[in-house]
């Protein structure tokens, strides 16, 4: 965007989610109870975001009567797309990267996610997907034992001794460590939710490259694997099962909004990908969102509000996608109309369209790049068609 | 709308807008204050349209893959149009019959409906609107008096005897008197807001042709002429300054929403209509609201939201308007765009085109209702086509 922005001569402004950061509509009590979060929706933030472009129009000299775009990623690119959707008059055309507008129902299979996951897994390193798909009954095995969750506590070098009650979530930990390597499998080394080194997938399936080992070999491997994104930097002491990104990214928000709108039904089955089979538990879900926060979901809101596939008479739309990354499944990536388009990237993870540039990128993010400049030059020149031709 | 629904081989839906009618989400508790009020917002009642329409297509075997069109008159009308804004994914198209979506902020002078319906008393007989115009200052002079205070009450057969305290709203009750009688002008028999006869303004001007008369005399002609709006059946013992409508048409929704989000600026000068002049006065409508419901207008708002005079990126939407309709100042009179046409009215008052068929129908709403089921019709047309397409 700092690239673009300079290309285009645009000013770049980034807009804070309410309820996110800093921007806490009741200061410390803002996620007390159901009451304090009901102002915490999508619609909410999307019209902040038109108060906002109009505050600005309103007070910064010459902003008046210039185009804006809208531009996000991942939820942000979501949100990107809604406001183009909802606010056509404020935006000229919205890049949306990375954004799982269809993840939600039925609109696509629950499982695309994790297969997108496996996949990356498989490609980036000989038997990696499967040793990860046999660590799982390996960890059951261990675990059922007190001297195993002993061994396993150590080799996993964790901050704090497993009971038999954590293995579950040790197990989700692990599962999340893999999607969030997929997300941020970028071509050069970055720090967006762990420092890592260039293509991390490939370098975790260096440790993963046989499946035909004993159980206690096969967890060490995946322990080696694990330290590539807990402990790139080799400070960590210990590993703490509790977290899987440094920093915060609004889990307090995020884990409200999955529990009100943002429904996205995921599932594994074992067979298209290498996890242990879930199948989607909308009831479980809702008892646990009824017990945190006192709400239940409502999975059928974000499609009835924002059209679901049902989205061709709107305009101006760039649907953005890297091909390694797992969202990329609740994605839009064909083309739906002449306005609508849908931009895919081979080598690309998580928005890594958004980041700037680098002598790492391949090709087919620079062709990305220079096909959204072309979309958003295109958009600003009808733009000032239409105003021409009003006067 | 009952014979085009036959035509289209339609289903008719009359959604009731929640807080009015049946539709109290709280009761009786649903006017108490502003906390209840907080779901009255035309956001929430489009939100109610695509949870029934969804509703309607999962219950009713056969509907589920059937277009939907939006049909609405006045505010209505409005909401259909930002029903198509909002929910394209909902509905193929939507008529908007003498909605004033442009009856906000500055989009159009605060002024033109007043002179609208000067326009309609001048040319429905002669020296009509000069004696309105004249009135005022008859009545201002005679109240001036114990005595002439008690001959107005008496004059005007008032159903409570007049204090001079009175005297603003006894005119604002005489100004909507002829407001509304601009809206319902038909060319019929008609019973919207009260039992009328046909052209109810060329009959009310039988009794104002000549201004050059005594205050006496004057006052007794515009008795006369109320006495057509409030007294056709001839029933009526007294005139209750307090009511200018028969029936509820929900005026405490509707006064709740003027001071939220439906804030829509009048004006008047004298000159180019024949009332007081007036000027729009923000503040003073804010103090009212605040003491009525302890809220404040946010006179932007709708314009943030529907995005005003830039909405030429929505198709499929039919703004129709009758020249005779006061509300056709704040309609969208000229085409936008291919898809977003106006239909206008020459003959035609407050949404005459969504009234049943008449022999007594002008040619201009025979015309308009024809285009308008020809659009409807092509929406429906391309709705099959695009289905077909995707399959």
């Amino acid at each position: 965007m700092w690239d673009v922005a300079e290309e285009l001569k645009a000013m770049l402004v980034f807009a804070e989610h309410r309820y996110y950061g800093e921007s806490l509509p009741f200061g410390d009590s803002s996620f007390k109870d159901s009451r304090h979060l009901n102002f915490l929706t999508s619609e909410q933030a999307l019209a902040d975001f038109a108060e906002l472009i109009k505050h600005l129009k309103r007070t910064i000299p010459g902003a008046e009567n210039q185009p804006v775009i809208a531009i996000g990623g991942s939820y942000g690119g979501m949100l990107a797309a809604w406001f183009r959707m909802k606010y056509p008059h404020m935006v000229v055309g919205a890049l949306a990267a990375s954004a799982p507008i269809w993840q939600f129902e039925d609109l696509v299979p629950c499982g695309v996610f994790m297969k997108i996951v496996t996949t990356d897994f498989r490609k980036s390193g000989p038997h990696c997907s499967e040793s990860i798909r046999r660590s799982w009954d390996a960890i059951n095995r261990l675990s059922s034992t007190g001297s195993g969750l002993q061994w396993l506590s150590e080799a996993f070098h964790l901050c704090s001794p497993l009971t038999s009650e954590d293995i579950q979530h040790l197990k989700d930990w692990i599962s999340e460590t893999w999607v969030n390597l997929a997300m941020v499998d970028y071509p050069y080394a970055s720090n967006f939710l762990q420092p890592l080194p260039a293509w991390p997938i490939k370098v975790v399936c260096q440790y993963l490259k046989n499946p035909n080992v004993s159980d206690l070999l096969l967890l060490q491997n995946i322990f080696q694997a694990l330290n590539v994104y807990y402990n790139y930097s080799g400070q960590a002491k210990c590993l703490n099962i509790s977290e899987t990104a440094t920093g915060s990214l609004g889990t307090l928000g995020w884990s409200y909004q999955a529990c009100t709108e943002v429904v996205m039904p995921f599932c594994t089955n074992g067979v298209d990908d290498m996890f242990e089979p879930h199948s989607w538990n909308l009831k479980e879900l809702s008892d646990d969102c009824f017990q945190q926060w006192g709400v239940r979901p409502r999975p059928s809101w974000i499609t009835t509000m924002y059209g679901g596939k049902n989205i061709s008479s709107h305009t101006n739309i760039v649907f953005s996608n890297g091909e390694l990354d797992p969202w990329s499944g609740g994605g839009v990536t064909k083309d739906i109309t002449d306005t609508l388009v849908a931009v895919t990237i081979s080598e690309g993870a998580h928005h890594l369209d958004l980041r700037a540039k680098n002598a790492l990128d391949p090709t087919s993010v620079l062709l990305a790049r220079s096909l959204e400049v072309r979309h958003m030059k295109n958009w600003i020149r009808d733009f000032y068609d239409s105003v021409g031709k009003q006067h």
